[in-house]
């Protein structure tokens, strides 16, 4: 438990950021500086000196960079993650003795450099020559002529003391200070660092098997390409689609989740695995490996990445329950066990038993399903529902597959308590959708995105923002219409720098329900194949490409920790800012929550936070309309129709041209 | 940093209490119960079953009492910690497939019975037969005997689930859980548990030279024992003498602290050391060892202890100077260091070196002198200025103390920055000064005092609260009068369940500082003999030992985790309560922090909390004056003059007679 450290005297402490004493790492994207604090004391009244040090974690040298107090025994130290990989980083203290000294010298002469000091000086002069032994030898003849000198008798007390306190002495003795008592923090702390896709990222969720070019038809990787320039269009970067393989036959599940279905009911795409392959294989009406190559390539002329779908789990034809029985659960009557909430059953999914004979070869066997699709050049996973597999089996996934492909990003699509979620987020998962959808008032929004951007969660759990995905047509959006949508999409794109739509279904505002007090879709996509009419009046196609611009043009919307709420007198109008560090990007955004009424209100902004001038007017540009509105003070008016616009996303704009600014003023 | 897990599912996190993940034992006394909270998950939606362990350090077994679920994810177990010593505790749990085999059991049935439940009762008989291994010789027929009826064609489904969910079946079950996949939390942590006086103590500290009978003399061991009976009097259980060894000459301070001693002047008992001995001699003129043996005897019959102070510094005229010159700082010009704050010098004080290269050596000889003094019967320390003196070092000197003698009590004196007091705590102090002396308006107590009672800092720091110290007349007693010197004594021995006063200077309300602005004492006892003239009018000795009997008998009282504050509608008037968990002792005071004037106002109490009827009135008995008063409701009225008495300690009497409990209403 307790190590005594003989001569050493510096505590530190409450290291942040750190999780769980360092059992898991924190998060942050490649250029990111890494703000580090740490209490650090010692007895006594001596000066420390502090350093973070930091290294690659497949290095073995340390770099260092000082720390500096920033409060009562608070310190504060910073570096820059530059590359993609996980930094080791901790902290190392030390009393420093010639600092003190110097401390006391100067108390000592407090300006009048009367008393006689001498005696200080030797002691000083004794530090300097010490110093020698731990200096470059370049260095040694210049510190050996300052112990020299203030140990002379030829020379004056006040000279000695002007080279005693001169801050040539104070840089040298910095360099070569007495470390034989440092302290290092008893933990070494890990940051991961993922590409900033990892946090900033702009999804799309397509059913590949509905861009048929004709009604009836199944589509296929091929259709999709036809499909590419509009999504890039619309400014998405990551096109997602659900699991790609082959559908089981046995107990597949006919329209609107039917028992049984029709001869030509395609089945969910999620009971995988047929007799032709499970999850290595592509359904053959999709294409071949080659198209999907094809697809890739072309995606990626876009500017788009192809997202697929890690579901684990079979189908009863999947091939794994013929050569792995072992992988699953027997029950007495030599039946497997399907998957069941009781009293809801999916006789057609078989889940995988994590605590089989074999957990081994079932984990190397989906590891190998991962290395298999990275290999075909896909970069980035859903996974599906991540929560109902071993939290140990992900993070040893999630640690293998990124030592050799850190660039990698898994998104987990759990929806269950929060400390599973957070769970999940911290042993591995780059992303988490989040209860967004169910978030609608001005309330939970506030609480939920202040805990996520605003706590400790912040360091590790990276939100996604799902409007709706195909299991969630939310209340909100069934009776919201066309202004629920665009409320919607405005706050996810801007509440969080990842979010995400299930399309075509979004931007045509699909909003009928299976039945009443359902979630589900009326004629799911998940059952059957659809065709949608994409262009049909009313689609919110350009908003959406206008949104997704301003995302990409105003850099303070692609972070999340610098949200920030503000009051507004009216519950049904919420405003929010973010801006950059430098403030040179601030936005700010209002939001009707509610689809069928004008609101409008007064917002309260902090102008000193903001670098604002009480008594001088500034300029906000919504982005969405182009309309500009001059504001003076913290307190100003705003008022949304939904059937216009239901949101302003608002640039702050600082300058203000004057008279002054025109050359005939002067 | 990450270990897998093979099988295993759980996930076990935010244990409390726990202290820096594990590195600080959290505190408590003998006879506490100490309840652990855990967050635990696991995948998928099984039931899960946690235990917590315990057991003490020295011993190997383990022991285990359930944990139940208290929240969503969190789990509560505790345990009695009986005897002094430090106690190891964590938390195991496993996913417990019978306990979730018989919720789904359960939910299928849904109280109508009538699905065929035949293959899942064949899988419960499994997993009964599979406990059958685990089971003790005598219970194996049992379940045995289960297992075969759960299988039987001949048994009804009606009876077989009759029996698969009947008690005694659970019970066993419970008892032979598969725990082959459970994981035990990553820390094991510790307590450390005390004998009650830790937490619960009344100090008076007392000069001994002052305890002559006739002025001008220097009082001894002797003295002491004729004030025993007026200090146990007064309620009394722990008597702190300042040090008690010889006093140096060289550069021996005079009255006022000045520069130089008269002849006659006795110096700082701080100035340790002369060539008559040093920390284990006493000073000749207070008696021999035998005397101190006889005064342990006496005041083990008043019922108290006697208290050491260790101060680890020297004067210059210590034997450790000569012997050990290792262990103090020299200067180039053959001079030892002396203590300095500059500008302040302490020219008659040598601090100790912890950089020492005979740092070993210190460190022994330090822990000989406190195990010294506890072969001599002393088993209370106070600890002068711990926060100058190496952390590593106390926290060695402390468990190393411990180790053979838990019932020794160690006080720090530090009053530094809460950072510093807090490690001190933390590293095994088990009493440590506070900043009362310097809070005194009510949101300077409320804020504070939560601080102290309501945040982790409640586990490990055990405030000891001094109105007044040797160093410490503040301005609140110079300029308050009797009444503030009342009023102060009630905050402190009721806002913490430690206390001390610094006497007869207190009791005779001694209020003169030696200058304007200054804290110190004028004339102070810390340079000079003095003569107390005891029982001069207004002194408040019978007052003292009401509320220390006040203290006694109220056994909340006796403990800080219970405090809570309460709202009054005037400033100058604070109120706070405290009661055992069963409520069976409830105090509330009430105190006029405003020693010139009568305030009045109105208090609010949580009926709930306090589980008081709003329809019924309810009796507060003040134990200061005997007053009684009716209240009802959460809003009372109360007024304090405090020339009369600046303080309320109501004990809340909640069964009021009526007439009914007359034999003649019937």
């Amino acid at each position: 438990m307790t190590e005594f450290s003989d001569r050493k005297r510096v505590v530190i402490s409450v290291v942040k950021p750190e999780l769980d004493a360092g059992r898991f790492p924190i998060r942050r994207v490649a250029g990111d500086r890494l703000i580090v604090e740490a209490d650090i004391i010692a007895d006594g009244h001596d000066i420390l000196s502090a350093v973070l040090l930091y290294r690659k974690a497949i290095d073995s040298d340390w770099h260092e960079t000082p720390m500096q107090v920033v409060g009562q025994d608070r310190w504060r130290g910073s570096f820059v993650v530059q590359e993609v990989g996980q930094y080791v980083y901790t902290v190392v203290a030390w009393v420093d003795r010639f600092k003190s000294w110097r401390r006391d010298l100067t108390k000592r002469l407090d300006g009048e450099r009367q008393e006689d000091v001498s005696v200080n000086l030797l002691v000083g002069a004794e530090l300097i020559a010490e110093a020698s032994a731990r200096a470059d030898p370049d260095d040694i003849p210049t510190i050996g002529r300052w112990a020299t000198e203030l140990r002379s008798r030829d020379i004056t007390q006040e000279k000695k003391v002007d080279l005693a306190l001169s801050d040539i002495v104070s840089q040298l003795m910095d360099r070569y200070s007495d470390r034989r008592f440092a302290v290092q923090y008893l933990h070494e702390l890990i940051v991961s660092v993922d590409r900033e896709k990892a946090r900033y990222s702009t999804w799309y969720e397509m059913f590949p098997r509905s861009c048929a070019a004709k009604p009836g038809q199944h589509g296929t990787f091929r259709d999709c390409e036809e499909q590419l320039s509009r999504i890039a269009g619309m400014g998405f970067d990551t096109l997602y689609f659900p699991p790609i393989h082959p559908v089981g036959h046995t107990n597949r599940k006919g329209r609107n989740n039917s028992v049984s279905a029709g001869q030509n009911d395609p089945g969910t795409p999620w009971a995988i695995g047929t007799a032709e392959g499970g999850h290595k294989a592509i359904h053959p009406k999709l294409g071949t490996i080659e198209d999907l190559h094809r697809l890739i390539r072309k995606a990626d002329e876009h500017g788009m990445e192809i997202a697929l779908d890690l579901a684990f789990q079979c189908s009863p034809d999947h091939p794994y329950v013929k050569d792995h029985p072992a992988w699953f659960v027997w029950r007495p009557d030599g039946s497997i066990q399907f998957a069941e909430n009781p009293p809801k059953k999916y006789q057609d999914i078989y889940p995988l038993n994590f605590e089989s004979d074999d957990w081994q070869g079932l984990w190397e066997e989906l590891k190998s399903v991962v290395m298999f699709w990275i290999e075909q050049g896909i970069r980035v996973f859903r996974v599906d529902n991540p929560h109902t597999k071993s939290f140990y089996f992900w993070e040893w996934l999630i640690a293998s597959v990124k030592k050799d492909h850190p660039d990698v990003i898994f998104l987990a699509e759990a929806f269950t308590r929060p400390i599973v979620m957070y769970q999940l987020a911290k042993l591995g998962f780059d992303q988490s959708y989040t209860y967004f959808a169910w978030r609608n008032t001005k309330w939970e929004l506030t609480q939920y995105f202040t805990e996520l951007t605003r706590s400790e969660v912040n360091e590790f759990f990276r939100p996604n923002l799902w409007p709706n995905t195909p299991d969630i047509l939310t209340e909100y959006l069934q009776f919201g219409g066309r202004p629920a949508f665009m409320a919607r999409l405005v706050l996810a794109a801007t509440l969080g720098a990842s979010y995400g739509i299930y399309g075509p279904a979004f931007e045509l505002c699909e909003n009928q329900p299976r039945e009443p007090g359902s979630e589900e879709y009326l004629d799911s996509e998940k059952y059957e194949l659809k065709h949608w009419d994409i262009d049909r009046p009313g689609n919110l196609g350009d908003f959406i490409a206008r949104v997704n611009r301003i995302r990409r043009e105003n850099p303070t919307l692609q972070s999340n920790s610098n949200l920030e709420f503000h009051p507004v007198d009216n519950t049904e109008l919420i405003c929010f800012s973010k801006h950059t560090d430098d403030l040179s990007d601030t936005v700010l955004v209002v939001v009707n929550l509610d689809p069928h009424h004008v609101h409008s209100g007064w917002i309260e902004l902090p102008l000193e936070e903001l670098k604002l001038d009480m008594r001088q007017p500034y300029q906000v540009h919504d982005l969405l309309t182009e309309a500009r509105f001059l504001w003076q003070g913290p307190r100003n008016y705003v008022e949304l129709d939904p059937a216009i616009s239901p949101a302003h996303i608002f640039r702050l704009r600082r300058r203000m041209r004057t008279e002054r600014d025109f050359d005939y003023y002067m």
